[in-house]
C-alpha cells in the first residue's frame, strides 16, 4: 500500500493502548485496530470540516463497505500510537481513505497499513453524495494546516 | 472473493448479534464482524483437529497479518448469522482462510466476505510451521464430516 | 445477592464465549460480561413483550444508571454460559433487574451475580414511565411460559 | 460513594472517547467505561511502582471480583474524560480501588463513580499477597508526586 503523500493533508491522531484491548496472545487484538482506525477517520473528517455533530444533525451515516488491513508489527500495553489518515480517491457517493499506524517513539515502525472504502448514506439509508466541502478539505493543503505532518 | 468450495470442508459457526455490538449508526459495527470471524476461525480449527487448549498448552499463537473484508449487507439487533470458514491456501508458516457470513433466515444474503492471512508463531514469538494435522483437517473431506454444509 | 426467584419469570439466554473476548490474563475480561448481561436483558425484555424494534420505533432508550457485579468464577474459551434475568423491583421511571450467569455444563457454578438499575428515557432524553405491559410481562408467571426455568 | 481523598495519591489518566465506543443509543456504552476504568487502574499501578511488565514477568494477574459503578452523566463522541483512581482499602490478597470519571472541560461533572475489588493472583492462579511496595505507593503521598491532583 502507498505511504503518506505530500500533495494533500495527512491527519494525525494519537492513540494510547488500553489494557483490556490486549487479547490472550498478549498483544492488541487485530479487531481493536479497526477501532483506532475509525477513531482516526472521524478525527480527520472533523478537521477537514465535516464533524460528527454535523453528520448526526443531518441524519447521515458513513458505512464501511470494504477494508484491507496489513498488520506489520505488534502493539502492546503502554504503547503510544499515531494514526495517519489521508484521502486516496473519491467516487460520487463513496471515498477511499488510506491509513497507517506508527509508533510514536519510533515512527519508522509501521504497525498497520490500511485502505478503507466507505459509502455516504442519507437519512433514508440510501447512498448519497460525498459532501463537496469535505472533499475539498481532504484534498487540498492549506497554507498553514493545523496538523500537517 | 471466491464462494464456498465443494472440494474441502466448510465449517459453520452460528452467531447471535448482541445489543452492545450495535454502534451509533444502529447496526453492527464493522469492527465487531472481526470478532465473529475470529470466533469462526477458532471453531473451524478446533473441528479440524487443532483446538484452542492444544494451541495454548504448546505455547503457540496465531497472528493475523492481513485481512480483507467486504461488507455487503447490514446486520442489526436480533439477527442470527452463520459464519462459514474454509482453507484457501497454505505456505510453510502461514495460511489463508476464506470466510463468509450469511443470514440464518436467508442464507442467500451474504453479509460479509473475507480473506484472512495468519502466521503460526511459536513460544519464542517467531514463525513456525503450520501443523500438518491441521492442514489435513482443513483440506480433506472425511466420509461423514460432522458439520459440512 | 438474591438467587433466582420462583414467583416471577426467569428468562434465560445462552451465550458462547468468543476467542477475542479473552484478555491477556487468558480469561473473559470483566467488561465483556456486561455485554453478555445487556444481551440477556434485551432478550428478557423482548420475551416479556417489549422488543428492541418497539423501543427504537418509539424513540425510547434505556440508560443503565448503576451496576453491581460479583465475579465468582472465571470463564474461558469455548465455555457455554447461561444468562438468567429477572425483575427485582420497579419505580416510576426505573427498574432493577437481577441477573446471574452460570455454566451450561454445570449450572451449579455461578460465574457472575449482578444487579442493574436502568432508567427509561423518551425521545427527549428525559426519564419516562416504565411501560405497564413490560412490568406485567416481567412480574407475572403465565400458565405456560415459553422459557421459564 | 466517597469523593477523591486528600491524604493519599489520586492518579489521573485522560481518555478520549472513540467513535466505535458509542452504542445505538448514541452515547458511550456502559460496558466501555469498564475499559476506561481498567486502563486508569493499570496506569495508577504503574505510577505507584508496579508496572504491567513487572506483573507479566512475574506471572501474576489481577482478577476483578466485584465492581460497583454509578453512571451519573452521559459521554459521547469527542468527549475528553479524566479517570481518577485511588486506593480505598486493602486486605492480605485483595484491594479496593475507588475511581471517578469527570469531564476534562468541566471537572465538576462526574460521569461515573465506582469501586472495584480485585484479587492478586500468582502463576498458579491462586490468591497471593498484595505487593508491599504497591501498597506503599498507593497510600503515601510523596514530597513531589508527579501526577497528584
Amino acid at each position: 500500500m502507498s505511504s503518506a503523500p505530500t500533495d494533500r493533508p495527512v491527519f494525525e491522531t494519537s492513540v494510547t493502548v488500553r489494557s483490556p484491548e490486549l487479547d490472550s496472545f498478549g498483544h492488541v487484538n487485530h479487531a481493536v485496530f479497526l477501532h483506532y482506525l475509525e477513531h482516526g477517520r472521524f478525527e480527520a473528517l472533523e478537521r477537514a470540516g465535516f464533524g460528527w455533530s454535523t453528520l448526526k444533525s443531518e441524519g447521515r451515516s458513513i458505512f464501511v463497505v470494504r477494508i484491507v488491513v496489513e498488520y506489520l508489527a505488534e502493539a502492546t500495553h503502554g504503547d503510544e500510537l499515531l494514526v495517519r489518515t489521508w484521502a486516496d480517491s473519491f467516487r460520487r457517493t463513496s471515498m477511499v481513505l488510506a491509513q497507517e499506524i506508527v509508533r510514536v517513539d519510533d515512527p519508522a515502525v509501521i504497525v498497520t497499513q490500511s485502505e478503507v472504502t466507505a459509502v455516504w448514506v442519507g437519512p433514508d439509508r440510501r447512498p448519497t453524495r460525498v459532501p463537496n466541502a469535505l472533499r475539498e478539505g481532504l484534498m487540498h493543503l492549506e497554507t498553514s494546516p493545523p496538523d500537517r505532518v
